[in-house]
């Protein structure tokens, strides 16, 4: 346990709530700092200490309807420092729904993942082996897992999911090829994550791109993106291809719901399979995932890149930045 | 083999052929008839005198491509005639891609069934036992098996695919709610074709009859038509539901290309899988779908509608009656 540092146990629980219902993704004018008692386990429960919380792309959504007063609902990966559970003994590693604040009541609905003796870094369960990473794993494998010869597709393709979808498609023997949102990006989706090619999105004619990528057609298309990629995209897909539906980063708003090309007729004729995955729906799956893709890690076989702000103040600063795409992995907030 | 008629053997061939491109589904003006010599047939090859031309949407986007002089590409039950191939002997009853002539030189390429012993009219061949009926068993069975306590909508719920699907959901214990057009059609749907409730998307409110008959929500749509209703029917989906995209009957052209509802965040949200469903990709399924087809038939536990035109020289009528909705059950030309 040598990697995880010793916490001191103030009585205080700093908390960051809800004040106000955002406009957009939560930001600081939305959050109030609240400082409450360090709470109490009952039977089944667990008491966890967070070491880092997680900026994620899905909290404007659950800001949207939190109730106001609430503490910031977020990912963050902590420490049993109190157990009534003999599946999360104390000093284990725990990742899970544990909200921005520093001590957390958790249980078996709220942990996804829970490891006695962590073989990566801490910062690593909320990123490569956390949401991000078991999200790739899990949607890959269960929807198309990919294998030699395949021609895979991946919008947000520097990002924490993607930039490990590229690895695994890579690992199979498969050809990825990335769309992201930025030069650096394109080589580091070249350069470190696996892509056989990669291109701005923003700079670049996609549709140009992908005729030119596309080879006989992409057999998948991890989209985290939606929008108007989709639309050039699916045009792009062989038949039979499978196209797995992990976000729609690129419609700021679905209020009121917004237009694009009718797509129905690719979907039939070139016979595709599309299917929407939502990481809260595979809770059971989760630690063998983080197992399987741990075992990966250790070999030396996988890159991630984390980006971390250090201190409980720079959690709203942090947010802001994975929405303007200025972070570089996966983004968290050290508060140990 | 009492119920196929004997047939003199003329040696010519009428055939209708394309005349020139059409604008719009196929009619009597984009056609000429054609008079050939009766065809004969090498190894591996049968001749097949047509006795019933199919008339079916999909020859409009057939015959946007046909070259110019060629016979109308379609569908048709036969009897062999003449055989150079053991899997269809003489006397035989086939269905499959004969074009719009008296006589056909087919192979195993063509044939899409053949039965020695009919247990049902010829004619049942091109339309329960044919296209419509084994994509109906085909897309249902492969892709979301109805099972006790589903609700199944169905989009052109009286037509030949969807009366077929309406009464194997219900077969199977599950809920069927149809869409149709006209008031006509929805009492055939509820009171021939099994299904729970019907509605005339022409005269009500789609969105209203979804939300009254979706209970939690549909777990399969098998689609049609695809457009503004597909647009509405997603948002009634149960989570994990599974959409079968068969048709695309509502858009009439795509070029320009059309636009509608964004759908990909339903199908992330609602975790669904949209699939596309093309029946000439299941040729080697096709034998065995006529088979337990015909044995619920013969039960008399299937119910369905067959509209025939007499005479050779009805077969644009036949198409025209197709295209304008106004048959009732699967539209036929008997030519024998």
């Amino acid at each position: 346990m040598a990697m995880i540092p010793d916490f001191s146990l103030p009585d205080a629980n700093r908390r960051l709530v809800l004040a106000r219902r955002p406009d957009g993704h939560p930001t600081a004018r939305d959050m109030a700092l609240d400082w409450a008692e360090r709470p109490s386990i009952a039977p089944g429960q667990v008491l966890v200490r967070n070491i880092y919380l997680s900026a994620d792309p899905v909290q404007r959504g659950w800001a949207a309807v939190l109730p106001i007063g609430d503490v910031i609902r977020g990912l963050a990966v902590g420490v049993v420092i109190e157990s009534l559970n003999r599946r999360f003994p104390e000093g284990s590693l725990v990742f899970g729904m544990f909200g921005w604040q520093d001590y957390c009541v958790a249980d078996a609905a709220t942990i996804l993942s829970c490891v006695a003796s962590p073989v990566l870094p801490a910062s690593a369960y909320a990123g490569v082996l956390g949401m991000p990473g078991v999200t790739a794993w899990l949607a890959l494998t269960s929807i198309a897992p990919p294998s030699s010869g395949q021609r895979v597709l991946v919008s947000t393709a520097a990002g924490a999911v993607g930039s490990l979808v590229g690895q695994l498609v890579a690992r199979a023997g498969g050809t990825a090829i990335g769309l992201t949102g930025s030069g650096d990006k394109v080589a580091r989706c070249v350069g470190r994550f696996g892509y056989a090619a990669a291109a701005d999105y923003k700079a670049e004619d996609v549709d140009d791109f992908l005729h030119a990528q596309s080879g006989e057609g992409f057999h998948t298309f991890f989209d985290n993106t939606g929008g108007g990629t989709l639309d050039t995209a699916i045009r792009h897909m062989a038949r039979y291809g499978r196209i797995i539906q992990c976000g729609t980063a690129a419609t700021a708003s679905w209020s009121p719901p917004p237009c694009g090309l009718r797509n129905e007729r690719e979907v039939l004729l070139r016979a595709l399979t599309w299917t929407g995955f939502v990481i809260f729906d595979h809770h059971p799956q989760f630690g063998d995932a983080v197992a399987q893709l741990s075992r990966i890690a250790v070999e030396g076989e996988l890159a991630w890149d984390e980006d971390i702000e250090i201190g409980f103040e720079r959690a709203c600063h942090a947010l802001d930045e994975v929405f303007a795409g200025r972070n570089t992995g996966k983004k968290l907030v050290f508060i140990g």
